[in-house]
């Protein structure tokens, strides 16, 4: 949970950021000039133009001449740290990604280029800092330049609580937000009747009780299978979030299951026990859908108190045909999102 | 999931592991001495004199002379690879882990000598690889020389598979496993009896029926707030796992709730929204113990298959006293453990 993922697909930002994702290797339209917009900022930059939009961008040539504002995450897990900076009379965010280590820089790694300083021994275990030649330790840099407050707010990391949700706080709190809220679910219903993205349908059922669609998640590269990520959209509307859930949907949680597990082993070979198949709470969106990673995927979101096996919750529906209406359920809010104030004003404790 | 943590303190191989954090700081009980066991490995090692136990240990210079033999892991997320090598004849373990950021390094960071190469634009977004000064970029780098086949194997990452686990499943294969395997778990017997590690503990009710210690993972380094990680051993003996609760634990289960949030909050500060209590099934070890851990901590084993938080667990205890001896519970194994064959001998299919 250092590095919190944003798992919405509406949403500007998430939809910006996807764009660029998806842009990564086509190319930049910018175009090399001499000009020059730098203040204090000496022999560091290189000015580009952007021909479509008139505007000139930056090319830095070292990390010299930003000034670091402050620290807006550092992740020790990931290896990864995200800083709000300024350069000349402007603002930045920069982020640094240390790098994976690939096998085709093996032979390289394993040579006299890489020094090892010794830092102490037990037994068997050596312990050193190794320092590797500079080109295999190169580190993945995204300048975001020139940053608004809003590119800034949405890399600092804010801190998350826990919530018992009540049944009565679902009432009196989290259902009326929800149905106060217009969240965009346009996008869903284009899936649903074919209208976008019909080609990247893996499987479909088309009963529209007990029907889904199921198709890779847009953070996949569809193609990794240690990092498969599939999901399903089902027909049903109506169906807001797990709260939702009684005895009557058992047959299509059953089917999603059983089919969409079937499916996946059959265009990808990993078998319904190499598969975690789950269902956020609160969920990205409110139309229910289910989520199909690897087990062996560390996937964003997969903590106990967000995500439940579709296993147990039919377990549970079986059990009790109101459990998902009757039950105490866990989720997380960040300081300052709609709803945590919305929980806040309500007189809820954190 | 892409870098399984061991977890557990029994074990051999733990307990070493263990032992070799302990007294990383304390520095090695070796003497530098003129002998060299190189074989084919030339000016690469100065060889090491463990007195007490008079093996020669090795001190690398460099990672020339390995020969890469296979590689036992490598995670994406986590940058971090580990490989089986030779050196002259023997075998080796090599664990390279990229380092995280640090506060203190950003002045030394943001400078002339971290040359960025620009690799596309697109908008605001600048890509760019980055070189960093050498002594920035250090690997911390672990080398397990002489390596066994069981310290090869300890860090091989396996493929891992989901288990449905039905009552009778349980009862017909996982207990008698249990039954007839011997876990150590003396250790936990020292602690309750204050025999070891008493000055480590944070809070204690002493009640025999529903009273635990409190006392930090060894994991955790007793001070960073973000990476907090406590655990609550339960006084009572015999309580296996989730799987022998009942309603007759929930005033113990309660009282780890609150009483262990409240010493929590007050020794460390965070609130008990901002803690993640859980339950682990499969456990590390068979006496029940409770995990609390910072809920803005990615800690090992919070995935939905592997933890259960036990505000979640009285709920399920509250609506059905038999909740966890009626239910299908997940948890993984991996391929070549113990229960995994186990599993497979009865004809379970994976």
């Amino acid at each position: 949970m250092d590095l919190p993922e944003d798992l919405s697909r509406s949403g500007a930002a998430a939809a910006a950021k996807r764009k660029v994702e998806e842009d990564a290797n086509s190319g930049p339209a910018t175009k090399r000039s001499s000009n020059s917009s730098s203040e204090g900022v000496e022999n560091n930059i290189t000015a580009v133009t952007d021909e479509k939009k008139s505007i000139v961008q930056t090319t830095f040539q070292t990390l010299d001449g930003f000034k670091v504002d402050s620290i807006l995450s550092n992740s020790a897990d990931f290896k990864r740290i995200v800083v709000e900076g300024t350069v000349g009379d402007q603002k930045a965010v920069i982020i640094l990604d240390k790098k994976p280590f690939t096998e085709d820089i093996l032979s390289d790694l394993f040579s006299k280029k890489s020094e090892l300083v010794h830092t102490f021994q037990n037994d068997i275990y050596g312990s050193y800092d190794c320092v590797l030649e500079p080109k295999l330790s190169a580190v993945k840099t995204t300048i975001v330049h020139p940053a608004t407050k809003q590119h800034i707010d949405k890399y600092r990391i804010q801190p998350f609580y826990l919530v018992q949700e009540t049944p009565e706080i679902y009432k009196s709190v989290t259902l009326p937000y929800l149905q106060s809220s217009s969240f965009d679910i346009q996008w869903v219903h284009n899936i649903l009747a074919h209208k976008k993205e019909a080609d990247r349908i893996i499987f479909e059922d088309p009963d529209p009780k007990t029907g889904f669609i199921l198709l890779p998640d847009l953070k996949w590269d569809g193609e990794t299978i240690n990092n498969l990520y599939l999901v399903a959209i089902v027909h049903e509307k109506g169906i807001k979030s797990l709260r939702d859930l009684t005895a009557e949907h058992i047959p299509l949680l059953q089917k999603v299951l059983t089919e969409g597990s079937e499916a996946i082993q059959k265009k990808y070979g990993l078998t319904k026990s190499q598969l975690r198949v789950y269902i956020h709470y609160q969920p990205s969106y409110y139309h229910l859908h289910i989520h199909f990673t690897a087990l062996s995927f560390n996937a964003p979101g997969i903590s106990t108190e967000k995500s439940h096996l579709v296993s147990t919750v039919i377990g549970n529906i079986g059990l009790s045909p109101t459990y998902y209406q009757d039950s105490t359920l866990p989720f997380t809010v960040k300081k300052g999102d709609a709803l945590c104030e919305k929980l806040l004003e309500n007189g809820y404790k954190f």
